[in-house]
């Protein structure tokens, strides 16, 4: 499968249909194989003790599974978040950012599945793991 | 299974120790049978179209299954979410609050199951569905 | 929503699809609200210790949810899993069925979301909850 | 970490442990980073179409799950599975074995998680991913 989108344009994009999260996230990198994404520390999402909120996690997982869904589909505003699973493995580190690495496993005619592995920037070992699946509108362009 | 805390003093104890979410949340009803929990429709937590987001639906499942499930354990902040499976089934109605309908399946000694179904106010739908498992603290007095 | 098949109706479809897995489960009730389906504790399916085994209680879930989707649908060989989770609770009572309570939450055009919970026969204690995601084939005769 | 078990010893402690599905899965390779576990194809796994049924995919995933961790945990019959989430993603290949790549994600006191993609020999693209949950009891031997 090759990309539609490159990350700036995904960025541009993001920021015009998600405009009340602009400036949470942004795009490390985009290629076909792998999206890295990061959630910027940021007060507002933190638990007792400084570290990221489970909500927050949450987030990070379903925004990166749109965007790598996205990366293959083209522009589609209106692809709706039909499951996830998450497992929650590890306290991330206070004041670090939060990476999330996102894989497409299935892009279907009508359903994508995301692989996301989120950790600790500069940490080794992941703090949660994600599954999600979007349903894709089926008008939507993937000629 | 008998309630140990009431609504009342568990509000205080939710503010108390997630005060970053003061006002975004509030308990309609808790008994050992089941309890509603209201996610306040608010500016911030909406996706284009006006409805209610998924981060917000997820957040208020979590709340929800915390919730339900310190109303056995006691007050214990550091439970923590080791996993949620959320299906995301309907667009929620723009303008309405969504309710949480949480149950504890199970109450072991070191996890709970809880599962939740989420409704916009008035409509007899499910929105969205979820599961999730609550680590708790060995030394949490559950005598 | 109405049902479209019949309990007996349903038994002789099932036998007809899937032949390997004749006499394993039945139907008990069938209704619009809910379906309770049967798994005969078996010899092959038991773990050491004499309770049935986890794959066993994945088997029930998944044909109780296609059971109760099809109610719905309408004969249709064709619908496919695509996605299960599934929460082991209680270990079940040696020596006793096991009963999945199903019930539909989400039936929409090319997805259904089902709710089930698995009892040891006599016991109020569920062992085991799923929710599972079958995708029903576009030109199922849902009219 | 490191493994205490190597896949010869398993093998005979699989067999002792789960009679039942004896010659039904094998080891293909087992290391620190990755455990490749093989179901072997066999008519009563089979659904209509020749190809290997969602139950069998489940056992093979739980099994590879089990097997992952006790590698890390030593001999331990009585860890059990507390949660198993998986997505179907495409039909397996009719005639072909399945293969589960499993790898650990976590290893705590009393649970682990255990990430498994499952694919047709051959085929370079994913069947089903699985994520699973085993609580381990307390005095098992991880010193």
């Amino acid at each position: 499968m090759e990309l539609k989108i490159a990350a700036e344009e995904m960025t541009e994009f993001l920021n015009e249909v998600f405009p009340q999260v602009k400036g949470m996230f942004s795009i490390d990198s985009l290629s076909a194989e792998k999206l890295v994404m990061r959630l910027h520390e940021d007060e507002k999402h933190l638990r007792p003790g400084g570290t990221v909120s489970g909500p927050a996690m949450f987030s990070l997982a379903d925004v990166a599974a749109y965007v790598a869904t996205m990366g293959f589909v083209g522009k589609e505003a209106l692809a709706v978040t039909t499951h996830c699973s998450i497992d929650f493995m590890r306290k991330p580190e206070a004041g670090k950012d939060v990476l999330a690495h996102a894989r497409v496993l299935k892009l279907g005619k009508t359903l994508s599945v995301t692989d996301v592995l989120l950790y600790s920037e500069g940490s080794p070992k992941p703090v949660a793991h994600a599954s999600l699946t979007y349903s894709i509108p089926p008008f939507a362009n993937r000629a």
